[in-house]
C-alpha cells in the first residue's frame, strides 16, 4: 500500500476513480467516486453522500468540493 | 454521468447554463441557473433563490457569489 | 437578462453605475450606486445605505469597501 | 461627487489628506486623516480616533493600520 | 538528533517513511507513517490514528492531509 | 508631522529605533522600540512589554512579531 | 542586545541554535532550542516543551511547526 516516491498531489491522481471520503475543516464528509482531482484539491466527487457529524444528511449525483475546505481526503480503495 | 478526462474547474466551465446549487461556508445555499463561473468559483447565478438552513430566505434576479466563499458546487441537472 | 458570454468580473464591470446590493461574509449588506469595481471586487458605493441584520444602521456619501469581505454583489437594476 | 472613471484604488489615492473613516472586520472605527494609503489598503492616519462600539476608545497622533484588516474605508469629506 | 543544517522543509522530506504525529489548528491529532510530504505540508499518512482531544477516534489505510490545516509535525523516530 | 509624500511601508522604515506600539487582531498590545520591520510588517521590538486587555502581562528582552496578525503599528515618538 | 541592521528574517536566521519560545495564535506555546528556521517562520525546535495557558501539557524531541500559525518568536538567549 506504500508507494514513497509518489508525492501527496500525484497520489491523490492516482485514486480517481476511486471510492474516497473527504473530510471538511467543518464537521461535514463527503464520500463517493473521486471522478476528478486538482492540485488545488477542487474535487469532483459523483454519487456522493454527506455525513454531519457521521449521521448522512444529504445525497448528490455530482458535485465539485472547493479544495480551500479539504481537512483531508481517506482513500476507501486500495490505491 | 461520469467524465473522468475533466478537471474540476472544466468541469464548472461544462455546466454553465445549468442548474446548480451553490453551499456557502456558512449555512446558506444559492439555487439557480448558472449564467457564468471563473477560475476562482466567482458564479453568476440568476434566477436565484437563497436557503439558510434549508428555508427560503431571498429570491435575485441576478447575482455575483465571490468564489472564495464557496464550499461546493453541486449540479442539479445532468452534464 | 442572461449573458452567458460573460465571465463573473466582466459581469460586474457592466454594472457600473447601476444599483446593486453588496452583502458580506457578516451579516453586514450595502445598497447604493456601483461607481466603480476591479478584479478583487474592491467596490466604489455612493449614496450607500447599510443595513445590519435588514435594519438600515448607516448612510454614506462615498465608500470603498474591501472586495476580501464580500459574499455577493446583488445587481438591483436589469443588466 | 460621483467619478465613474477611477477604479478603487485609485479613487483611494484621491482622498490623500481628506478625512476618512476606516471600518475594520472587528467591530473598530478609526476616523482622522489619512496621511497616505498603499494598494493592499495599508493607511496612514494622523490625528485618529478609535471607537469601539460607537464609543470613543483610543487617539493616536499616527497610526499604519494594515490593510487586510479593512472592511470599508468612508470618505468624510467630498473627493 | 540536531542537523542544524537542514532548513525545516527538508528536514520533513527526511522523515519520509518514518512515524509522525501531526496536530492540527483543531484539536484533531493524526499519527502514522509519513508516505510523503510537500513543501506546502501535504502529507501522506499510511496505517494512521486520528485522536480527538487525546481520545482514538478513528483509523485510515491512507489518507492525504491538505498542509494549511497543520500546526505542527512531530517525530517520533529519531531521524 | 504629516509627511503626505510617504507611503505606509516607507513610514514603517523611518519609525526604525522608535517607540511604537503594535496592536494585534486578538486583544494583545506589544510595547517597546521597533529595532526593525520588513514589507510584511514582520517587526523585532526589544525591551517590550505585552498588555493584555490594557494589562501588563508579559515582559521580552527581544521578540520577533508576524505580520500577518497586526491590526496596526501607533508611533508613541513624533517621526 | 539592538542590531537596527538587521531585518526580521535575518535577525530569525541568527536565533539557530538558540533558545527561543514561540507563541502561536491558539494560546500555545513551544519552548526549545530552535534547530532551524526559513523566511516563512517555519521553525524547527528541539528538546521543545509545550505549554497550554502557562502549563507544561507535552515534550517533544524534534518537531516542525508550520509558520502561518506563529504569533511571535521571543528570543531567550541573548542574540
Amino acid at each position: 500500500m506504500l508507494q514513497s516516491g509518489k508525492k501527496p498531489l500525484q497520489c491523490l491522481q492516482k485514486a480517481i476513480n476511486k471510492h474516497i471520503s473527504v473530510k471538511l475543516k467543518s464537521d461535514l464528509e463527503y464520500r463517493g467516486k473521486m471522478a476528478n482531482v486538482d492540485n488545488y484539491m477542487n474535487v469532483i466527487l459523483v454519487d456522493a453522500q454527506e455525513f454531519s457529524k457521521g449521521v448522512l444528511s444529504a445525497q448528490f449525483g455530482k458535485v465539485v468540493i472547493r479544495g480551500n475546505n479539504v481537512l483531508f481526503i481517506k482513500f476507501e480503495d486500495d490505491i
